[in-house]
């Protein structure tokens, strides 16, 4: 026993730290991921280390092409002049794509999560046999992947956005009902690995980590395409519930004795403010005639949309006052109708919320668009490399070794 | 700089190694708090260390009287036979107390969470001057812990359990109604390290800590006295939300239109389901007579509750399709209501929970009576204990060399 206890004390201290190391590599990139154009001392500054242990992890970093540095120092900036240190748009890269109900697309973004390929096509995804619309998506998958390729980007994994609920492990689409789709394996289209994640939980990532939101890090984020879905972020993290089901915002109660809704019960926000609904009360038969129809003044359409928002003020009341967020960020095709919506949904907010520091303009809207999904899913891709730098390192290696 | 750099090396092991110990000693306590009477085996394998580093770790505990030994291993078990392991009933212990609109209380628990001491006073606490409530409960306080020290228990901390809104910093009462207080600071009546808390939080964690429901550790806690209150534990912490104010369950909007809610609101939970409403409709004065005409069999109290039970329902149904909780634990005075509330709230959960494996019996009731938010809020005192050792040890040896 005492001897076990002797052998073991320079494998744990050399286990710490190795540790420490991987943990303080991805707290640089990190920090450079949140802010390029940092000198090797801004940089100590935000993470916590000496400069001394910065420049030796920053050196590293360099070597293995997962920064650059830059020529000069941005002025009028305090600490002395030097380079500075940004995440480059070479190396690691991350491929994203989705599964809508009448369309398909693949992107490339790189470490900074700028989208460098991308492309899409209409697909009349419903009712579609499930093997069709993954080969279909495949073939994007790889027409992205050459385009990269043909860069100096390499791709280290694909997440694929879907418009329903993901098992546990995130290689199964457990019941997507626009798609009729249920336990549809999502198996990896070619060599990369492959994870498939609710389009809602991938739109909320996008705005957590691309959305120019500074400092923002728990909000209720909405998006709405044929559903309403929402997405929760806690300290900066996804909130997926014990079961992975959290964020089902469009099943919550609005008025309990309301029309029936597709998931079997009555009054669920959906019946008053989902697509479905909305284009009935507006008298229109697309999302698009809708906005078109609303920004010609349409009584019918803007009255529809003023209730709808309503609607979504009244559920989200109730989850503000569960959750206590900083804020709610409307998003995906749900922003494009946020100057109808809004402002009744801000006003059942300010009546219902208990916490009197809660105000109209803690409701925002999305600046990413509707590419915020297909951003969010490529961008979690490439964010393993951030979360753990030292392991692409050990990789590339590896690489160079066997090439 | 490359003279830092290598004074900097031994420093920085150091902190690593003696992090690890922190660590360590902290897991081998906490496996103790969870399962009691484990061999050094049972628990290595429980958090993944060597037995050696284990026995090491055990020792350390062992002669800082943080852990005891008892004679022999339970039968039936495997493993080859030795002591188990088990906290001790003396040494760090935890104070809570609670203010009340009717009642204080103030009680000692040792590490194993038992109450020890307990003192309780009734008290009309509803507008009276802070001051005096708080000078009230120092006199209790001073009397479990003069209790305490008679026995071999040491007091490290104390928590105080309010009915209302508490800052972040956990030293003032931001707003509590039901007492009619505003910005009361609530500074430490002894010696001890003082914190107050929000009563549905404590009771919160109490069910988590002590109420004996085996890896339940994602689960919405409702309890109500006055109010109604709820609390969110996610992976087996308080959720607190962005301010500090999440589980607001009774402001969550049941019928957007209902009665007018002390809040501003309209239709609110608590219009339907709070102690008010509940005895109106019910034609009663108290809790206590209104839990006796339901036992009686009062058409008109079994009414009231089964009405305010489908309205705990429909609130709680928007909470689980956000949440996904594994669980809802009806818990405080509200427990006692359960057999009339329990039945409206589970048809409604089963009507409107999107998830389909949802069950009746994920709705649970507390088993820890009344006492579950004081003794939540003493066990949270004395966790400081079991989160890091380390610092109970180091403390007490500077205790011993001063002394």
């Amino acid at each position: 026993m005492d001897g076990t206890a002797r052998k073991e004390i320079p494998i744990k201290r050399t286990g710490a730290q190795s540790e420490l190391r991987h943990r303080n590599l991805a707290l640089v990139m990190r920090a450079l991921a949140a802010e390029e154009d940092l000198t090797r001392a801004a940089v100590a500054a935000t993470v916590g280390l000496t400069r001394a242990t910065v420049s030796t992890l920053v050196d590293e970093l360099l070597a293995a092409g997962l920064l650059e540095e830059r020529g000069a120092h941005r002025p009028g900036t305090v600490g002395r002049p030097g380079t500075v240190l940004a995440l480059p748009a070479t190396g690691p890269a991350g491929i994203g794509a989705e599964i809508g109900v009448d369309h398909l697309a693949a992107c490339v973004v790189d470490l900074r999560g700028e989208v460098r390929c991308r492309t899409a096509s209409p697909a009349a995804n419903r009712g579609r046999p499930a093997p069709a619309v993954l080969a279909e998506l495949a073939d994007l998958i790889a027409r992205v992947t050459r385009d990269a390729a043909a860069t100096d980007l390499r791709p280290v994994g694909v997440t694929v956005a879907v418009p329903g609920l993901v098992g546990r492990d995130r290689g199964t689409v457990l019941r997507a009902p626009n798609l009729g789709w249920e336990d549809v394996p999502v198996a990896a289209p070619g060599p990369l690995p492959t994870v498939v994640d609710n389009e809602a939980n991938l739109g909320a990532l996008a705005e957590l980590w691309l959305g120019g939101h500074d400092r923002l890090a728990d909000f209720v984020h909405v998006s709405a395409e044929i559903g309403i879905g929402a997405a929760l972020v806690v300290e900066g993290r996804l909130f997926r519930g014990a079961r992975g089901f959290a964020g089902e915002l469009g099943h919550v109660p609005v008025r309990p004795d309301g029309p029936p809704c597709s998931c079997g019960a009555r009054g669920c926000l959906e019946t008053f403010a989902g697509e479905r609904a909305l284009l009935r009360a507006a008298g229109v038969a697309t999302a698009a005639e809708l906005r078109s129809a609303a920004a010609a003044g349409s009584a019918a359409a803007v009255r529809a949309l003023e209730q709808a928002g309503e609607a979504l003020g009244i559920a989200l009341s109730g989850a503000v006052n569960l959750l206590d967020p900083q804020a709610v960020v409307v998003g995906g095709p749900l922003a494009d109708l946020a100057p109808w919506l809004l402002p009744g949904a801000r006003r059942e907010l300010a009546d219902r919320v208990t916490d009197r520091r809660w105000r109209p303009q803690d409701v925002v809207t999305s600046r990413l668009g509707r590419d915020g999904v297909l951003r969010g899913a490529a961008y979690s891709a490439v964010r393993a490399v951030l979360d753990d730098p030292a392991a692409w390192i050990h990789a590339a290696a590896e690489r160079d070794r066997t090439a």
